[in-house]
């Protein structure tokens, strides 16, 4: 019995070293990461027991990858091999920004393994099997195979009890706004944790007024739990600052906390995914306190943004600590010695 | 007018770092080749012009392929760029060995940018742009419509009085070897310098006798001005030998010369390339003596292995100095200043 | 129920990168290794479930451990957490030989959380849930503490009917020859499975005879149902040569296969243990044919070799592909693609 | 035909890697740099045909310069092979700084093989070959005879028709500010495009008044068609701020734009010179309209500051969309995937 | 005669290279530090004579320690060697932080060849071989066998006329608040250049008042020549400002100058040592000038902080134009070149 | 009184890192040498008081070389800072090869601060300061001014009753064979000591017969005490062969040992001079066994080859340990632990 599974695709991240361009690049670093990926490796970094449900060749590449998700504690009971001859990791290219030169990336994940995952090769006992799913809206937008996995992994877990967590992450090099739209109608009757952004709220949802008076709406309009907005600033490549909102339909209560301000950011990939994870454990963990999910979210946003690579990289006690300082007052010293 | 064009699929090499793994890497050298590429560097760094035709992405990556390319006094005129959302470029996954644990390949390769590139989007002038046009058995390989695009270009090129050079470079995970001889059957009758190794002439098509009876029999067969063959013996993964025979049929004689011996491999990628390459070097520039062609040939293959990359890297005197000191009896100087 | 469970320290390896001796070095590669460990390490990879028993302390450069072994596949359910102040990694700096100088290992081990480790601090239940448990006299070689620790042990998985696994790993740095034989001498009885080379069996034990003679005079001796001999040839720091012989006492048969020549050693660190690795993997996998024990463990060694690390890092799929080209005759292609 | 040609030397520049100083360094960068280099490398990224008339080495070294010139697609038609024995680069040493510690310079320049380059290795069609031919007062700063060259060519060119650009590029350590502003008074009624800070035009050439006034008289005083003037504010050594300003002597009208603010600087070397490039780019390619020279210059000075390296690399969209972004006033994304 | 002679401890620091947090690296750079010796290395790169007292493995980790003494111009006459087979470095793990994230270090000091330093091991002419001596709060700390030692080394130079200095150095790791203000009550009276934050003065002395008066108290109770007080301002972990404030009791006066502001930090571990060095080398040499102490004791911190490593770097005449522009109001290149 | 000083010019070398050509370099290890530093720093390794005459930058490089020289304990009392405007260090670019491709070097060395040392910027008290001076024929090879400077020198060391030691050092590319000869004709009446190579002494003196009569005759026609010649046996790059031969001509004797084989080379710059190194430290430390300068000699050669960069980095007892290894017959460890 797992507190959390979650569902994706793992990528291959290769960034050029040093302060080269793609362009110019001769040696690249290479990082393993998902967004689904990195919400379980948060979760279980922070203590939670964790598996990923995902596909990935059964050659060196694969190695790599389950060799990975098993150093961040995470079960590879459910990641499956594809021997094909075919068979390939999805990657992408990642080229860091400096300001005003935006990061870039360069997709190359299509017909990759994951891509040919069935619920066939999955064992019924899976869906009863945790506490919570997770999964994001990444998945739906990459094609109509997935779309009907997806769909059909939250209403099987749904269905045994387990608590659904959804978020959107929209990208629209993926897919249509209005197509996102759509899909997330079908799904949300069946979700308990809701992830998304105001801008996706507005844009994609076309939800009117201000940020919590569209939270709610959700909450209302598909009966979901927890309704969870985070809000990046972007000051510059490398200084954001961060803060975030969580509805509980509940108590009709709204949680937050003061933003983290000027947070030096030194790869600002998966901050997202382990806002979501912090999130995810604090409802998983504090149950009856959603403010500390609220406090665990932003604190491991803040935390993944100053290291490098995809995967948050955590000591508990570390984000704890994290959490306390953020709500100090007094003096408060430069350096753990 | 070049002296030489070439037609092939460029890709990235992904080699880990210093004495890792593929499983255990976390850094990766990115190398640019793929034969025919191999085989135009090779000529050019030796003072011939030419130039390549492929298709790459109109992307960063494309970018730093196309620097690369000019980079070796390559012509890019014919390098088409694939701006489309998907456009990929073709890779592999190289694992250095260490005997007796054996070299690695991954490749990912398909639906690559190049398997888009069609005939249209060539100019008319191409076709006889060119002094030679050499290509591989690796685009037949690659599937039916790089077959024919593979025979259109040979027949148009030796319609138009180009010499036509053919390396038959058979690999057991693209193809079967019936196929690539009913192929190769087609197109030999429009080949003048074809590479083959005796390996390949024996098993793929069913030659027998000694290797000097085999070259001479497809001279013979398909009326072929140069037979080609070469020969790598394997002591272990840094300790290689090499030689070659040349068969020029207008004059019946072989040509030849001492093995290198015990040649310290730093990598062996590309070696066979730069073999081809210094023999149509040879072949172009000592058009009445084919015995340059073996030396430049051997020398070619030797030096690539000497160094990192797909690509030989070489000023056109170390090359005759190699060739010189290869007849030399005499004393030799460990070290050149 | 593990396959396989060990226990002994986990260390850090600091090593100069590149071709730096340590006395100019200003960078070090960090590996995790330790005699049981890499035994872990090897039957995990080869398929076998493993746990180590061991201690660490819970700081990050723990949780750095941690996630190797992990990574590894090996349970970390035995690994203790050193929460003491003074909690710290044994640890040993080493430099790369290049003949005629030798590799140079430089310990840094006393008072390391390891040394504090506790039966009190491991369940009731470890003592039955294995198949096989391996140690080394390494462990007794630390210390009266160690000692004692490690004989109570053997005496308690024993009694529960796991197979005790015991290689002598004899180091002169550590304790005196003769402690080294009274200490065996103790424990010899309650082994089932002795690892010991020649060299020791001579000096150390004051065996006469040929090997074998010797082998089969330990089985007889102690009872023992495997006695296991390796073989390392040192031609240079860069080329070694392996074999191994091992006695089944109940069939009173040797089992041995031709060496391996000329191995290009990469990092020779863990190749013993790799070697010790691939004989337990195979009398598990394959307990009524001993000579797979021999081939695995041969295989394992030789692997091991040519890699960086203290940790043989393989597919399973490699090393039955490199045990069938070893006993192979005809043509071997030099590349895997 | 030529877009542009540069005349000018070029170095290669050494910097410490990583954090280390050059006192402390054992290993360095090495890039390809000079102004006019840099210069041409910029208007060849846009899009623009460009050669670099210079001389090096014709050793391993001049072919490695040789290699990075065609890669950056700018043709080594006059790239001169220096034969001699004591043929070298021109080089120097460069450390970044840290504020307020200030970057440094070390030059190592005297007795390169450019500094024996003659009139008399180049053709005779050089001098009508471009429609803008560009250099720097570096030159003339180097020596009577570079000083003499310099002036020739500038002749030769101005009276075949093309367009003289020419860059004060004032630089203190070379040569006096009365010995520079002489010399400028020799040339710059030759000069089409002038580029000149407003400290050189006020310390070295003692023009009074604000900085739109001593522009206008440097083209009225000169008959020169555009008069450029950059500045850059250094807030720290990774914080900057850039903006220029055109005069058009044909239409008496000033062309600017709003500053680029706090630019995360990388590496600040050849910033200069990728705005000379953008301006001159501006100037061949919208020749109506001389406000887009201003925006190219601006764009591509930013640019090159968010990148190692002295020559800017970029891909012409790139630097459209920073343009489109600068002049946007809505929501722009912080990423582009 | 050496002008200083510094006592302590010199440690390894281990460091994860790139952006690797130390749960995650596998690669380190060590530098070598300790307190007493960042401050011979300021004083010696500025010009004084200096040498440490200290003791070291007689291995090959003594021998790296020996060479960077050396390299930095100190004399190694008084570190001794440790031959013991358990000789050990010294070491800490330092891992950097990123805000909020904050630095981290790891110590494994414990039981190092240094712990077993001996009076006897010294020669007696050491007690009068100096103008100044050196030592901090960190050598009591250590227990009680330090704590000795450091009393009578303080002794012993006190009554050969040597000036004694010391640096408060309080870490909250290493002893209670309490035990080190008895311990500083026992040598006080034997110090001449005292070194003590305002938060060391308030908080361990339980000083009253502002900062100027609490320096005076120290002056006035313990008849200390010179009371010098630094102040650290951390913005952010890349953003520090510093100033200082030096009182002699002869004059009554207090020297200080304006803030350094907006350092762009590099690496902030030894900057306290630097600014300690910087005042001693002022002290020695503009004895009737200590505005100097001053000025060269805030620009060596500012120096530290903007390059990797626990020792300063510098050449004499970078601080001097340092202070020179710390001073200027007018215009400042932003190169030196 | 120091054991040796030496004369010479200290070198930087730039070398590709990893299998990088210099063409396609764009990574340079930095490496600090000399033939002359390099004797120094072996005797001073092994225990002897060195220092080095020579002249360097003041300016940043100038304090790189003065840290390294040092750090090999080696005295910078005569080592002269050059501040002129155009100081620089004298460099050479290296290229490691690979069997057959070889080595290479490329000088820059022209106009160096070395070259501007003169005999009056020295002290009068150094020409008695010493026990052995020595230098090579590097120095006069390096044009007219040099000459007379190592004459002088020679002269004045040789006048005060230091032992001189010469090492002929000839190479072609710096001169004549002819004028070489000339020039040691002049300076042999002053030697005590020379190394001369059997290839110099047939080629370049002309002498003949065999290698001992050659010796032999250096002696008795100059009245040297000590005629030294080795002779290197290059296998491939990575595999050398070496011994030595000394003659005293006081006894008329002839010392050798067996060669070292199969030497496996990691970089083989300096080799020669640390063989130089061990002659010297062998004749200055046991003046009554020349057995053990050959000794020295050899094992210090060997050393150098086996790790990276022109100076040899040993500890005295490693040296010591390979001389004892090198007469042993039986068994020897593989390992030091």
């Amino acid at each position: 019995m797992y507190d959390l599974l979650t569902f994706g695709e793992i990528l291959l991240r290769f960034s050029p070293t040093g302060d080269k361009r793609v362009m110019d690049a001769d040696n690249f670093a290479c990082h393993v990461g998902g967004a689904e990926l990195n919400v379980a490796a948060g979760v279980s970094q922070l203590g939670g027991s964790c598996g990923i449900i995902s596909k990935i060749p059964a050659h060196a590449l694969g190695a790599m990858v389950r060799r990975k998700v098993r150093a961040y504690g995470i079960s590879d009971e459910y990641l499956r091999p594809d021997s094909r001859n075919r068979a390939r990791m999805g990657l992408y290219y990642y080229e860091k920004g400096s300001s005003p030169r935006k990061p870039e990336v360069i997709y190359d994940r299509h017909n990759s393994s994951y891509s040919r995952i069935s619920l066939n090769e999955l064992p019924v006992r899976l869906w009863k099997n945790a506490r919570v799913f997770h999964t994001s809206g990444i998945n739906p937008a990459l094609g109509e195979r997935m779309k009907k996995i997806t769909t059909e992994m939250i209403r099987r877990f749904h269905e045994q009890g387990v608590l659904v967590s959804f978020d959107v992450n929209f990208r629209e090099n993926l897919w249509e706004e209005r197509d996102a739209r759509l899909y997330a109608e079908t799904i949300l009757p069946m979700v308990d944790i809701f992830f998304c952004t105001e801008e996706t709220a507005r844009l994609t949802f076309g939800k009117k007024g201000d940020l919590k008076k569209m939270m709610k709406s959700f909450a209302d309009e598909y009966d979901i739990s927890y309704v969870c907005s985070s809000r990046r600033t972007v000051h510059s490549t490398i200084d954001h600052s961060f803060t975030s909102c969580l509805f509980e339909k509940s108590s009709g209560r709204f949680y937050e906390e003061k933003p983290y301000e000027h947070i030096a950011v030194v790869d600002r990939i998966g901050s997202g995914d382990a806002f979501v994870s912090g999130v995810l454990y604090g409802l998983i963990q504090y149950s009856d306190d959603p403010g500390m999910a609220v406090k665990y979210g932003n604190a491991m946003e803040v935390m993944k943004n100053t290291m490098g690579g995809d995967l948050c990289k955590v000591l508990p006690g570390e984000v704890r600590d994290l959490i306390a300082e953020h709500e100090e007052d007094g003096y408060i010293s430069e350096m753990n010695r």
